[in-house]
């Protein structure tokens, strides 16, 4: 009694060369070629790809708890400001943090991901705001995929937010524009990203930095349409996105524009709901159009301090109504697809052999379940 | 900048003799006679009594991911029943449980909240809905706390659901009364509950389960207010019941009576998340008239399939505007008090030594984080 469109294979075998999967199918029609092989009995789990984390901030200085409980007791944001919270807080903290201490609290985040079977996780940096703590973000970010066995891939922030004393149009072409140059020189940055909003950047803004990205050769991603629409969709769309992140905000047409780029709609549902927003993604007009549809943690210290894929992937199918196997998609296939990675997220001959082996019967379960994580094994390029 | 409320104290020592605490105050003022014990630093780490989830289903065969699924692929709650779906199934799949199954898949879930820092879980009956399987999901809870360092709490709840092909007063009268005599003669019960709904048993039913508790000498609680009021929280009151859980739709007349009663509202942020509730429990109605407020993860298969409590803390603080010292207090001294427990849930001298130390600086990281465990140490009675 399993749902359907999971592609899922009863009395599977999955045969392994390497860091590659070399055969999938049903264990029966298993190619003699491959009966010789060491074999690693599932024991009536199931198996998935692993998992992808494709929005994350989980390089950042400090954590924003009293904030949260200054909200709870009735303060203002006003007051918070005042108190020293919001985004500044973070910025300030993570100037302030050493290399290794920015390190070693993300590694912990990674190692809580990698223990629920997540085998790419892509960080962000955005909190520096200036040309030596964006540096310093992705070089952390760097050296997290160094001492963990997951794949890290790197993305530029600079436009996340106008730094206190400067104006936007200055910190664009001053600092953003310079910090993005100096870290792809130094082969940091595998896309570039911004937050385009009201309190943000608008389109204009955010248009100067995708130019350089594009003379850079690098693939761009937007924060879009997460509190309003004034046109972050159509331009991320423009320039051939991977992916438009948040996007509660996006109209039809603004489906039909990642349509037609081939764009990923990356949904946030840990933002959604700390900041008890009740506008939700156009999800009808995503399928109606078919765009793909990832689902992320979007882990930052603000909106949404959310250390679990799994509950992103609940909370997609309980707050958006996505179904769990567009959650599981989202989380895999398309999750891959948001990160311009094509050689993973799906399990096929020729892709990477990053798999988790899950204690379920039925593949709903990773979504049905709130704050569970049933994984038994993840497999890491062929390796457990 | 830490939020008040707590009790908190900087650079704290506890001193622990056997399974009890001794003493708790500034380590600058630790009495001599404890100067030559054995330490254990906390690193800066925050310390907490360790918690208490006292409102858990964890005992139940099979799962209900399906049913999940089909929601949200359309179903109606018709085709769901038609399908085999609702408590029926989880009542045939208990019922046709092996003890030896039941248990292991129990124990996974304990585990679970074991990792969390808890030290007693409450555990309640209710699947069987005949003598023989409420007795067997009781001596499976009992089984819990034998195998496991943990304290396990039983509650009756044979007045859960009317089974198929029952009128539920008969269900009361020859069934569930039956069976709490012969489960509390065979000392499995701590506690007497039931669900007071238009759905399941009115407040005349209930009574007379209420009745028999007390000539028993049993203690009672009561799944009241969940979906609607019927006066199941007035009639909790009347029975000076140790909680009122769920309460969604309890009246300011009915947090007036808990207050009265001594008892606690528990609340169960993860029903109402995943039910998409909208009437939310009246909290300044319990803060005014003084209603101690504890905060359970529910964890069942059908409507709170949560297992974490923590994350029950951040539901309670997001959805229900709890604030992270209420969330705390809610999952220690108040939960204690939901269960009658007396000796634990603080830290102060004589209580037992059950204590969790976490790697946080701020007690209110517990409520701030979405699906993050920060425990470094549970101990349990004096030992880690
Ligand atoms: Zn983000
Ligand atoms: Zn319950």
């Amino acid at each position: 009694m399993l749902g359907a469109g999971y592609g899922l294979i009863e009395r599977a075998a999955i045969a392994l060369e390497g860091e590659r999967i070399a055969w999938v199918g049903e264990e029966a029609e298993l190619p003699v070629e491959f009966a010789g092989a060491e074999r690693v009995d599932g024991q009536g789990g199931v198996v998935t790809p692993a998992l992808i984390d494709c929005h994350t901030h989980v390089v950042h200085g400090g954590q924003r708890a009293r904030e949260f409980e200054m909200r709870l007791e009735g303060a203002s944001y006003e007051q918070i400001a005042r108190a020293g919270g919001g985004i500044v807080s973070t910025v300030a903290a993570t100037r302030d943090a050493e290399f290794d201490d920015l390190l070693a609290r993300a590694l912990t985040r990674v190692d809580a991901l990698i223990a629920e079977g997540i085998a790419v996780i892509e960080v962000k940096s955005g909190y520096g705001l200036d040309l030596e703590t964006e540096l310093k973000m992705l070089r952390v970010a760097r050296a997290l995929g160094e001492d963990r066995p997951v794949r890290i891939v790197t993305t530029f922030l600079g436009a996340h937010a106008v730094p206190k004393g400067m104006q936007a149009d200055a910190y664009i072409d001053e600092v953003c524009i310079p910090a993005l140059e100096a870290a792809h020189a130094e082969g940091l940055v595998d896309a570039v990203d911004g937050f385009c909003e009201g309190i943000a950047f608008d389109t204009v803004q955010i248009g100067r930095v995708f130019d350089r990205a594009r003379a850079l050769g690098l693939p761009v991603k937007l924060h879009a349409e997460q509190l309003s629409n004034i046109g972050g969709t159509k331009l991320a769309a423009d320039y051939g996105a991977l992916s438009a992140d948040h996007v509660e905000y996006a109209t039809d047409a603004d489906a039909h524009a990642l349509a037609a780029s081939g764009s990923v709609a990356v949904l946030l549902p840990g933002a959604f709901y700390t900041l008890h927003e009740t506008r939700k993604p156009p999800i009808a007009a995503f399928r109606k159009h078919g765009v793909p549809m990832a689902v992320a943690t979007d882990w930052n210290p603000g909106s949404s301090p959310m250390g679990s894929l799994l509950l992103a992937m609940n909370m997609a199918c309980t707050l958006f109504a996505l179904t769990p196997a567009e959650a599981l998609a989202g989380t895999t296939r398309d999750a891959a697809r948001a990160l311009g990675l094509e050689d993973r997220g799906v399990i096929a001959p020729g892709k990477r052999a990053d798999l988790a082996i899950w204690d379920i019967s039925d593949p709903a379960e990773l979504s049905y379940g709130i704050g569970i994580n049933p994984l038994r094994t993840r497999i890491y390029g062929g390796r457990p």
